[in-house]
């Protein structure tokens, strides 16, 4: 460790450098002032050891890079890495001198006006989410009802005089249509839009910037692709997409301008940042489940289990607010719609009904079989995860071409309703008509004045067989329709998730789990002779309770939103007790399907505490190093090298304080943000040699917020050769108090500053305050209880 | 700041000290090594300008002083003053060598059995609550069932032959029996088992020790307490104490022994501190709710709003588990109890009872109505609020010698047992006696067939009140019944919170507003003629709703507690819309009734966000200074001098490093506590100069814990004038990477990295990683917004 680097010039030309022999020269105390300090040491010299040697943590530019496109493609298979691509939020504000000094013109009244603000904007996230699931509704309702409309004209035809494999065929053309309209626009206009969207704001509020996430694009194709790939018969449903789209809602308005139209309406601009657009994105997302599932509370809940790690009361209360205004405004406008205006009886998307818990309040002895169920539910929904894991390793390796994507999903839409189809025409599970209309009711072979079972399962939105499976009478499905449903419907539901298109689990979930849970019901009135307690209407919630938990393991919030969804709290303690085991069960086997999905993509998801095996490492064995530092005041030419550099990407630099001599071991000052660099870059903000102050003084937050999020690329900035010697002054616009944690701490106590303080870059000092290191989500995200105890993840660059 | 202090010894004796001319030697880079740096200064000779130059943030010794049994005598009665003798919880670990070592040695076996200890403890809590729930419960049913027989019958009597004044007199001597036994239980056996108790669970989760407020002897004088008052008449409910016992269960199962009882069931010891301490109490305080109001959901929401910083899905969940075993226990053994086993019908100590929806729904143009209730409810409660506001500092002031506390509980109840029998004597409202049978109906001056209305309110416990103003068919309460019913009402509850007996304020609070809401509803039937949608059930759930969050101004958690007893959710959405309301309006005037009551014993209670205009202030101006430090390795005598120094009270010390020749101004190195050095003296762990090692390893872990929480004085350990010679090496026994901030970080932030990882110490630092102070939890709670901006509180030993 005696080794000293020589110096290494910046400019990438004239290196001398003594190779093989290099030291992490800011690594401990070892090498105390018997150099002379360089700000930037080239990367590309340094002993690479293992890559996390010269991983510089968070990857690339600021800017969004357009590589998402080719998203799928790139994607790696294998789990055990960790991708670079995905950069952090950051939820620690920069406290330099710019925004203290915002920060100190604010008296009581000026943030009573911002606080106003929030709720105003909470207010408008909740009506425009509202407004979208309306949308969404009376689309689906249209379309869909449309094409059962003419296909059940067209089957009534052809089942007197023949020729039913015409009806299958228009069935297939029709979905298929439909699916590939939504498939097409998802993988050629915004991949991100694929699937239900839940993974990526787990993601977002977890911290990880996922590319276009919350963009308007994003959003409008999101809403499109879910009304086609549900009128289009997949099974999916349109719940788990309304998360994504309040989230989407709700960063869009609360940064008052869409940067895809190019729109700056000049409002809300102090809440242009990390910290406050995601408070908003946690309404967001509540405000989508509220309307998705008519659970305000469920909703507030889903986004404090996923995304917050400090629970601050006020914003906690700004989210049930957007919560309740969004299951309001649909309730509002979807009661208008139906014609009955005053109702209030659509709280969300789905509805599970009223369950008259009179009569079918459950027993004691009822419990044990709860658990059972919820323990079978565990079992279907870890066999259910392992599937769809093995089928997306397979579709990340092979069905990566855009038009293979469109093709699969066409492909699962035509097999999807000739088993529909097949299982309707096989079917001798007749009943008759009751009062209560059956949308569509097919009567097949059946005899006058009654109607296929089956069909009523398949033939309609799953939304509205789930409600069947709760509220039809005992006696309306045959046990054998109902196992043959979940067999089928679970490989379908299975195939069907990770498809192209946009759409949500939750319902074909629910309705697999009603199935099977009807099924239960019915059994145990059959086998024991005569109980009359089994009502299969409540066993079918259970059931569903149970594949649902078994399939996505979400806990309190998942609860609630069930609770609230059935709409009394009768049935909340088995369901908990349901939820409970099913997590318990599911998790002894594999992970949920969200986090199996996150773990693919290998974003650097960091859980809720540091591994518990991981008391032994130490910052000092968990930072980069080496790490960039700038000093307070530095030579412009070497600021641009150190953006230029692709292999020097880390997105924040610790500032150092400038040495007389250059002897003395520098300090760490502060810390400062590559974003910040570039505008400063981009503003010119240099001082020459001579003339030390003045320039600088013109340049405001407001052009560090107008530039958020998309800060342009250090390529796309000039910067004339006389200008790479000036110098730049950083000490007003670096973080002057950054966190720092000294070398010996122990990852949990890393993990956890970091983790409940949102950071994005923590420094690493020695006992002399200089700079060690620097831990940034993905020195934290590769550590992992693996099956070997703790695992040590690759880092990749795809 | 040019002075420096000459060298001060601690030995007390000998100090030659250049008074007056004192320089806080730590402060800044000032003082950049001109000289001898001493571990100790007494703060004796620093020159006293504010109060807190010489506050050392926490008071005195770590174990629970007995002077709280003189509690209500010495509260401050001045708002601007924040009492120095509350100290701090520590939810940051230690992570000394000792405790690194056993982290270690858990590998993921281990690790997954302390996971399902930890829930077997949540189980464990939920039973116990349960079963305290139930045993309150029964014995008041019993108790109070007695005593208005008794009156009953006594009434029946009087009534014919006149001399109804023998039963008020009975009625008053029965009342004042229950009180004054109930108040002399808590006056002079432990006082600070008065109240509901949640105010000091909300500080405790806040991370301030109340002395006692976790022991068993209070849980016992709690819950007879509580009996007590409620057989005794008063306006009070047995809900709110059901928290605190809850938490009390909670700290003393996970401890896995009695220090009261004298009794250590060797279990659990992993679970001694502060931090696991700290979650297990949040699992009992939402048990108690869990079982108060049947609402398990709600009880984790309460424990999460009220005390959680950091959420935990983990740790919610097993708060979850537990509120369910917790309600469940009490619905099981209720329902055996009540000769209906199986039924399930009592989830909580108080039901709403079932609101018939599909009749009761609500209409959109009643939801401005609503809201005006949730104003009328605002304003209510912050007039009670203001009005007991007075009261209590009237009481602070005049009434702290504990018998007349027991006499103004027993003037309470007379006055109310009075007022009760006046108003029914006087009301001519009687009503037919119907089906359902009214437990006491009291026929008085009415025909026979018939009860009196008045008494129907008064004359049984109050939440058979409740429930019957929120079930009782439209008719059976007159309008100037309530309206009398609530002004008297009004004044008896307020005068009633904050005597020196255990109740709560929740039923009080819902009764007032059932009565209210009742009475709108009864007037909006009237004045329009005709209306059919004028439930006044409903609107006395919406006035109960309003009334209760305009007192206590709970937001979400007390939002679903609402839902869970009610039953369903159709009056979510009304439901928040009221208490949003209330809170808004609350607000506008007086805080909530809890925040009043944890000023007014001048709490330093940390807010969720520093205020808002402090960021203006730095960690310099907020630290305090000078800080004793302690050297590395330091003499025995002077650790005993630092100890036993009482106006040097923190009860941390930074460590820093030795130095060669004293010369070199001193790293910090580490932190070590009062608890930890005192057990170092108690078991010797000296090092005698020559013989530098080995002595210390016999002390392990195991040896902090068995001392934890009660650590004796310093006074109890002797240490002879030899062994002050000797000295001690903390290396090994102090926290050796501490938090640290810069001198220069602004308030918010030290308030962000203080409050989200629950602090004790946080060591401010200069740039060469010097002690420059130490900012503890004092030092953030004094900066409060008042009226003029930012107010600075003062200290008071107090």
């Amino acid at each position: 460790m005696a080794n000293v680097a020589k110096t290494v010039s910046w400019s990438g030309r004239e290196q001398t450098e003594d190779e093989g022999e290099i030291t992490p020269l800011l690594n401990g105390t070892s090498n105390a002032g018997d150099q002379p300090h360089r700000p930037c040491l080239s990367p590309n010299f340094f002993p690479i050891g293992r890559l996390r040697t010269v991983d510089l943590g968070e990857h690339n530019q600021e800017q969004e890079t357009e590589l998402t496109t080719t998203f799928t493609k790139e994607i790696p298979h294998n789990e055990n890495l960790l991708s670079l691509k995905y950069e952090s939020l950051d939820y620690d504000n920069s406290e330099n001198q710019l925004f203290m000094e915002e920060e100190r013109r604010i008296n009581h009244a000026t943030f009573r006006t911002v606080e106003v603000t929030r709720w105003v904007i909470c207010g408008m996230i909740g009506i425009f989410t509202g407004l979208i699931a309306c949308f969404i509704d009376i689309m689906v309702e249209n379309l869909a009802g449309l094409k059962y409309q003419v296909i059940k004209d067209n089957i009534d035809r052809f089942t007197e005089r023949g020729g039913l494999s015409f009806s299958l065929l228009l069935w297939v053309a029709l979905n298929s249509a439909f699916v590939m309209v939504g498939s097409l626009l998802v993988a050629y206009i915004e991949p991100v839009a694929a699937g239900s969207g839940i993974p990526q704001i787990k993601c977002f509020l977890n911290g990880v910037k996922i590319p276009h996430v919350v963009r308007l694009k994003t959003l409008v194709i999101k809403v499109f692709g879910v009304i086609l790939s549900v009128s289009g018969g997949l099974a999916v449903g349109k719940e788990g997409p309304m998360i994504h789209s309040g989230a989407v809602v709700a960063a869009g308005i609360s940064q008052g301008r869409s940067t895809s139209l190019k729109r700056d309406f000049k409002i809300f601009e102090y809440f242009r940042r990390d910290t406050e657009k995601r408070d908003f994105v946690s309404a967001g997302a509540a405000a989508g489940v509220s309307a998705a599932f008519g659970a305000p509370v469920g909703g507030v809940l889903f986004s404090l289990e996923e995304g917050a790690s400090f629970w601050n009361q006020l914003l906690t209360w700004r989210i049930f607010f957007a919560s309740m205004i969004s299951t309001f405004t649909l309730n509002f406008f979807l009661s208008i719609y139906n014609q009955k205006p005053g109702d209030l009886s659509n709280p969300g998307l789905i509805n599970f009904g009223r369950f008259d818990t009179d009569e079918n309040s459950y027993k004691y002895f009822e419990l044990p079989i709860f658990i059972l169920m919820g323990a079978i539910g565990g079992i279907l929904g870890a066999l259910f995860n392992a599937l769809n894991h093995c089928l997306t390793t397979f579709r990340i390796r092979y069905i990566h071409r855009r038009f293979l994507q469109v093709i699969e999903a066409m492909l699962v839409t035509g097999v999807t309703a000739t088993v529909a189809f097949v299982m309707i025409y096989y079917s001798t599970d007749c009943q008759p008509l009751r009062e209560e209309a059956i949308d569509y009711p097919l009567q097949l072979f059946c005899a006058d004045g009654q109607y296929n079972a089956m069909a009523s399962a398949f033939f309609t939105t799953p939304e509205k067989s789930v409600r069947r499976l709760f509220h039809d009478p005992p006696g309306s499905f045959n046990p054998q329709t109902l196992g043959l449903f979940t067999l089928v419907y679970f490989f379908l539901a299975c195939w069907t998730y990770g498809l192209t298109v946009s759409a949500g689990v939750f319902i074909p979930s629910l309705l697999l789990g009603a199935a099977w849970g009807r099924l239960v019901g019915i059994l145990l009135t059959v086998v024991p002779n005569g109980v009359s307690w089994a009502d299969p209407g409540k066993y079918a919630l259970m059931g569903a309770a149970a594949q649902l938990g078994g399939i996505v393991r979400m806990t309190l919030s998942l609860t609630v939103i069930m609770v609230e969804a059935t709409g009394n709290v009768t049935y909340g303690f088995p369901i908990m007790l349901v939820l409970i085991t099913a997590k318990i069960v599911g998790d002894y086997f594999v992970e949920g399907l969200y986090d199996l999905h996150i773990k693919l993509q290998s974003v650097p998801f960091l859980g809720w505490e540091a591994p518990v095996t991981s008391h032994s490492l130490t910052a000092r064995e968990v930072m980069s190093v080496p790490v960039v530092y700038l000093r307070r005041r530095e030579k412009v030419g070497i600021i641009v090298d150190v953006l230029s550099e692709t292999s020097s990407n880390h997105n924040g630099f610790p500032v150092v304080e400038n040495t007389v001599d250059g002897s003395q071991p520098s300090r760490l000052c502060g810390l400062i943000l590559r974003s910040q660099l570039i505008v400063l870059l981009k503003h010119k903000v240099f001082v020459e040699r001579e003339n030390l102050s003045l320039i600088y003084r013109q340049l405001k937050l407001k052009d560090f917020r107008d530039a958020y999020p998309r800060f342009p690329p250090i390529q796309s900035i000039h910067v004339s050769q006389d200008e790479r010697e000036c110098q730049m002054d950083l000490s007003e616009f670096m973080n002057p108090t950054p966190y720092t944690v000294p070398q010996e701490a122990s990852l949990p106590r890393v993990f956890k500053l970091f983790r409940a303080l949102g950071l994005r870059h923590l420094v690493v000092v020695d006992s002399h305050n200089r700079v060690a290191g620097l831990v940034t989500r993905k020195d934290l995200a590769r550590y992992r209880i693996g099956k070997n105890g703790l695992e040590e993840l690759d880092l990749a660059q795809t």
